[in-house]
């Protein structure tokens, strides 16, 4: 999962509530069509609907582990996939084969330009008043700082703080030290979006201001000394200055230090960009048997940050959604409509995948626009955008109940199918337990290990479901 | 915390339980004696601790945060104190100098040899059937590798398995993936004294058989690709072979591409053995009014691994036995017998202070020695080392209850106070919640933002009042 910003993830649930009726050409057919024929064909749909789970968890019964070994074959082999790496191409390839192993029909390659950065060496020391080495990391699309600064350091509590500064920061390293609180269980909120717009906003926030860098607290609640990284934007017209990513026990340490006194720190990035380099979506599909040019989209990303090989970022969602197609396939699911799985390239660094995807096939009918990119924790929600969406979801959720899924939740979110959603696709995503993916966002932490095999193996039935549901009616 | 092993745990329980009857030289005062003389002085001993509980929470209540200030000056000014490093010769100075502030008796530093070792740079990398860097850590004492060892992986699940294996491991590194197990609420057990028997004994085990190195599993249940330090055992007449822990990440990386088929690591590490090295325990006391040559050691550890700055272990146990004696002093609580807080060096590596200490100190009459090494999360436990002392110290709980300690266990356990508790005094330590103390043990994580202010400031007060009820009666 990119960084949302807040207008995005709101732009969904709008979007889905109800956007036909304010953007030329948007062609939008609610999947789910409750109300009006009544309740009998409701009924008879949720009759269908439980028969089409039973399918799916026998065929999922059959191969239990397939998903997770699947997963580690990508992961392991493979490693991290940042935009631009071998590793990338290669995974992207290993996975049309898949998917033409699982015999999914038209599977390609369809060619995206994607951004290149690469980190290159990097080190952060506080000099004055003690000398440590900071563990960090430079944010993607940071520009490098070509010889290392070594500049005073102005704190921040956070963005709004930095943005209310009238002070000059010239010649400094500002520093943003946003505290993202822990899972909040009342309002089921990571505090990520909040908490990303520093990672996202400060380096030019800083700029304005006169600094010569930027360091931010990493976007997370939990920490072993772990740096997250992630992307950030530049605005236009404003200076590009290096950016980077502390611990949060560095940033604890630099906010305890700079109560005392002034404090220095020495900060070399080696980060470049370099020319876009070819890379691909990878689409492949089960044909609709009555109407195969409606598309119901299903979506993950495959590219990684280069930090850690991105098991939970989003590499569980392309093995999932990969699952929920050989699912319905194995269980002779052939649904009215087409089922297309998208695995986009460039997620993480300029959304060049989805862009392309979109530029691509924007004049053919999506119904439905489904993305998996919050980690593959224990099933829990699907996210629905709209209000008549979730209606006429509802009477469905014991049928998805079976998988582990306890909740509809009104609002979806995912970076690549938002071209989609706003055309006039309904939204849905996939919400596992929330409590502990921003840990390992984005970090070297992100590996197998944090996904359990049943977690994994019921959410891809839970997504083949919600794709027959959403392609049958 | 260092390393204990098992015997050495048990050893404690049993030492404490009667070991007067069975040594040769022991003086064993119980501390706290109740029976004979009978109920009513056990109750009139019960509302004294209550008194001086009051006096002790009146004077934390006025400097609630002191101690976590002083630690953080501890562990910001120095950071990590490895035996050997000007950090910990300062660290030292520093400590001494607050105890003197805090107007204690006869504050010194008794100057002791420590092992001097040092890691140097370090890497590893698995280099087939993938290229992968690993994250890890050289085991404290390890042999450097001269060049790089390039080699096949043997995989153990567990050290037992390494024993029981009759195969060569002629140029091999064998690899012992012990896995260790979450806190066990049941057992209130962290699995550590199990866990940490790969770390101390697998180079000499590997070695036996031929191995040319060996990785272990880091010592611990929870990781973001968290590398765990801590010290090794090399066995007389084995060959010393280089040692070093992985996160447990790439532990599980290692073992599933162990199973797909052959692995090679390359493992390089700088480490190096320096002659020993000058350092010192720092000695403060405050004198008893009438049995001023008994004493009550209150110990903890000031050296730490090199990695972190040893927040928790145990830089929060120095500043919690000053905060205790600061506290007494405060009260206007002068005991009965001498307290003397004494801050171990080379805890983590050697033991030399321990030893060091008992040679210096053993002719003088212990009563009991206490230790606090296992992080300073929320108070929980007191540990008394027998059955004798367990009754006696039960009646006094509600006492200690208002600074949360909610029970006494049947088992005390430290290594710096063990020679001590050996010639026969009682044995007693701190044991505050232990869900996440290995979680951070030996790492660059274990950090001051780990501690919350409360947590020492109540675990400091308790400490504090179990010495003057072991100074007192």
């Amino acid at each position: 999962m990119d960084e949302l910003p807040v207008s995005r993830l709101v732009r969904l649930s709008v979007l889905a509530l109800g956007l036909s009726a304010c953007t030329v050409g948007v062609r939008r057919a609610p999947p789910v069509r409750a109300g009006a024929s009544g309740t009998e064909q409701s009924r008879a749909f949720v009759a269908q609907a439980t028969a089409a789970a039973d399918r799916i968890a026998a065929a999922s019964d059959d191969a239990p582990t397939a998903a997770w070994y699947r997963l580690a074959e990508l992961v392991d082999d493979f490693g991290s996939r940042i935009t631009g790496s071998p590793a990338l191409d290669q995974a992207l390839a290993w996975a049309a084969t898949q998917m033409r192993t699982d015999g999914l029909d038209d599977v390609r390659l369809e060619p995206v330009k994607v951004s290149h950065w690469v980190r290159g060496r990097e080190r952060a020391t506080i000099v004055r008043p003690v000398t440590r080495e900071l563990a960090l990391l430079g944010l993607g699309g940071t520009v490098g700082t070509r010889a290392s600064i070594r500049a005073p350091l102005a704190v921040f509590d956070d963005l709004d703080a930095l943005r209310a500064s009238t002070a000059s920061l010239d010649g400094a390293i500002a520093f943003v030290n946003h505290r993202m609180p822990p899972f909040d269980d009342v309002h089921d909120d990571p505090g990520y979006l909040r908490g990303v717009q520093a990672r996202l906003r400060a380096a030019s926030e800083a700029a304005k201001r006169g600094a010569r860098a930027v360091l931010i607290r990493s976007v997370t609640a939990t920490s072993l000394r772990t740096p997250h990284a992630g992307a950030l934007k530049y605005d236009d017209g404003v200076p590009k200055i290096p950016a980077a990513a502390v611990s949060i026990e560095d940033a604890e340490l630099l906010a305890r230090l700079a109560r005392r006194g002034p404090v220095e720190v020495e900060l070399s990035l080696g980060a470049r960009t370099l020319p876009d380099a070819p890379s691909a979506n990878v689409v492949g599909e089960l044909r609709g048997r009555e109407l195969p040019d409606e598309i119901v989209l299903l979506g993950a990303h495959m590219d990684s940050w280069d930090v850690g090989p991105g098991a939970s970022d989003d590499g569980a969602g392309c093995v999932a959604v990969m699952e929920a197609l050989r699912l319905l396939r194995q269980a002779g699911l052939t649904p009215r409509r087409t089922i297309r799985a998208v695995l986009f390239t460039g997620e993480e660094y300029g959304l060049s995948g989805a862009k392309a995807y979109h530029e691509r096939h924007r004049s053919e009918r999506h119904v439905a626009a489904f993305e998996t990119d919050y980690g593959m924790a224990a099933p829990d929600a699907i996210g629905v955008g709209g209000e008549a969406g979730m209606a006429a979801m509802q009477p469905l959720l014991p049928a998805f109940g079976r998988f582990g899924i306890r909740r509809f939740r009104d609002h979806a979110f995912g970076a690549d199918v938002e071209p989609i959603v706003g055309d006039g696709a309904a939204a849905f995503n996939l919400q596992p337990d929330g409590h502990h993916y921003f840990d390992i966002h984005h970090t070297a932490a992100d590996t197998l290990d944090k996904i359990r095999p049943e977690d994994l193996r019921r959410n891809a039935a839970a997504i083949a479901l919600l794709g027959w549901v959403l392609a049958e009616r």
